[in-house]
C-alpha cells in the first residue's frame, strides 16, 4: 500500500570522527522515503529550492518513490550543518538555514489521495496538522517531533498526538513530553495524549514498542529490538528516520497488521537505521539490495532469540 | 554444581526518589549469592565485622548459601553510603568506611575445594588473583570490577583478566578499559586481554553478550537481552552483581554449555537484575520464588521474540 510521507528535503554538511560531508543530500523525508521504498510505495510531500537538481531527483527516482508533491520554490533548499565530533551519539548543530522551508504550505497532489498510509516526519506541527487534516482517508498515521517543538510549541503538538496512531520518538523526548523520567509512566502518559502505540528510540541500544492497555489485552504489550552492534558507525545522521521508513515501510507491505507484524515491523527499523549509519549520508541506503536486508533482519534474530 | 564467589559483605546506606534505608545487608558478593542461590549452591568468601549478627546470617541461610568462608574480624562490617536522588542510572557515592574489609586476606574453606565455578567479583584485583590462583580446579571463572580498578592499578587487573573465562562490566568500564570509544571495537579489545567472553551491562537497556571470535565459528556471536521495563526503580543498587549470580548461578546449574545456554544465562541475569532493584536492598530476592523468576524469563521472551 503506497505510504505519504511530508518532511524536510535538505541538505547536510556533517563532520564526524570519520570525517567530513558537504551538502549531502538528506532531510527526514528523504531518510525516511529511501527507507521506505525498499517495503513499499512512496509518495513524498516537501519544498525544494533551485539548488536540488536532476542529480537528486534521480536519487528519489531510482527507487520509485512519487516526487510529484515535492515542489520547486525560488531559493535555496533547506540546508542543515552539525557536528559529531564530540558526541557521536548527539549532534551538535552549527548551522540551520530553513530557506525555502520557511514558507513551506504543504499542498497534497490528488494522486496521493488513496494513500492509506500516512507518516508525518519532524516539522512544525501547525504543518503535521494541516497535512493530517487534508488527508482523512489515512487509516495509519503515524509521526516524529522533536524536543523543540516539545517545548516551545506544545499546544499545537498536542493537537496532532490526538490525530496519530503511532509516534516515534527518542527516550528524552518521551520523558520531556510527559514530564516523567520513568520511562514506562511516561510512555503511558504520552499514549494518553492520543497514540495507541509508542516506538521510542534508544539511539545505540534499539528500540521499544509501547502499546496502549486495552480492557482484554495481552498481560505483554511491549517490544524491544536491539540496534545492530556495528564496527564502525560514520555518521548517525537519518538514523531515526530510517528507522521510521524500515518500521512503516514494512506495515505498509502487509495484508494486516497484527501483533507480529508491528514486532516484525521494528525489526526492519532497526535494520534500515543500522544501514544508514555505515556511511554519510544516504550512501548506504542508495546502494542497499532487499538481500542484505533480509539477511542482517536474519542476524537481528540471532542477536536476541534464545533458539 | 556449586560456585564459589569472593566479594564483599557490606552495610549500605542508601537514598532515592523513593526513599532513604539505613544499614541494610548488602555488597557484591551478597546480591551475588542470593541470586544465583536460586539455581545453584553458593559458597561464598568475604570477611565481616562484629555488626554482622544473627539476623544477617540468617538471610543468607535460608537461602542454604555456604558461610563457612565469611570471616569475623574484629571491627566493623564494610560500610557504603549512596545517593541516586541527582541520577537513578549512578550512584553518587558519600561515604565508603572499608572497616574490616581494609585486611581482608581471603581464605579459601578446605569444603570448597571441589567448586567447578569461581565467581570474583568486584574487589582489589590483587585479591582477585591470589583467589584465582588459590582454585586451580575452576572450570569456569568469571568476574567483575569497576572504574578505579582500571584507572589506577591496570596492571594487576591485566593480570586478573589472563585467568578469566568472563568478564563482566559495564559501557563505560569497556571503553575506559579498551581506551575504544566502539563497543564493539572495545568488546574484542578487552577480550585480547583474556576473557573469552565479555558481557556489556548497559543498566536500563540491558546487556550484550560477546564472545571471542574463533576460525570456524558462527557468523553472529553475540547476544542481546533487553532490561525489564519497570513502572518504579526504588533502589538500583545490586542490580549488577544480581545480573551476574542469575547469569553465573544458571551457568552452573546446567549439564552442558552450549550456546543456547549462555543465551537462557543472559535472560537470567537481567530477570534477577530487574527483580532486585524493585525494593530497597536485597528485600526483593529475600521475597523472590522461583516461580515468579520463571514467569519472568517468559516476559522477557515475550518482549523480544518476533514469534
Amino acid at each position: 500500500m503506497p505510504i505519504t510521507v511530508v518532511g524536510s528535503v535538505a541538505f547536510d554538511t556533517v563532520e564526524t570522527p570519520s570525517g567530513r560531508r558537504e551538502r549531502c543530500l538528506a532531510g527526514a523525508a528523504t531518510y525516511f522515503s529511501l527507507a521506505a521504498s525498499f517495503f513499499s510505495p512512496v509518495r513524498v510531500i516537501a519544498v525544494v529550492g533551485q539548488d536540488f537538481t536532476a542529480t537528486e531527483e534521480a536519487v528519489f527516482n531510482a527507487h520509485k518513490i512519487d516526487t510529484r508533491g515535492i515542489e520547486r520554490a525560488a531559493g535555496k533548499t533547506f540546508f542543515w550543518q552539525g557536528s559529531y565530533l564530540e558526541n557521536l551519539n548527539e549532534a551538535k548543530t552549527l548551522q540551520t538555514d530553513l530557506n525555502v522551508f520557511a514558507g513551506f504550505e504543504p499542498k497534497i497532489p490528488a494522486a496521493y489521495a488513496d494513500s492509506d498510509f500516512l507518516f508525518l516526519a519532524n516539522i512544525d506541527p501547525v504543518l503535521q496538522r494541516r497535512v493530517r487534516e487534508a488527508t482523512p482517508q489515512a487509516k495509519l498515521v503515524a509521526g516524529d517531533t522533536m524536543n523543540y517543538w516539545i517545548k516551545d510549541h506544545k499546544p499545537a503538538l498536542l493537537e496532532v498526538l490526538k490525530g496519530l496512531d503511532i509516534l516515534l520518538i527518542n527516550d528524552t523526548e518521551t520523558r520531556m513530553l510527559a514530564g516523567n523520567d520513568n520511562i514506562v509512566q511516561a510512555a503511558r502518559a504520552v499514549m494518553a495524549m492520543g497514540p495507541r502505540m509508542l516506538v521510542v528510540k534508544h539511539g545505540e541500544y534499539g528500540a521499544t514498542l509501547f502499546h496502549k492497555a486495552t480492557p482484554g489485552a495481552q498481560e505483554s504489550h511491549t517490544f524491544k529490538t536491539p540496534a545492530f552492534p556495528l564496527e564502525q558507525v560514520t555518521d548517525p545522521t537519518g538514523a531515526g528516520d530510517s528507522f521510521a521508513g524500515g518500521f512503516f515501510g514494512y506495515l505498509a507491505s502487509q495484508p494486516e497488521l497484527t501483533p507480529g507484524t508491528f514486532r516484525r515491523a521494528m525489526f526492519y527499523g532497526s535494520v534500515m537505521g543500522s544501514f544508514t549509519v555505515e556511511r554519510f549520508g544516504t550512501d548506504r541506503l542508495q546502494s542497499l539490495t532487499r538481500e542484505e536486508i533480509d539477511h542482517r533482519f536474519n542476524q537481528f534474530r540471532e542477536l536476541t532469540h534464545l533458539d
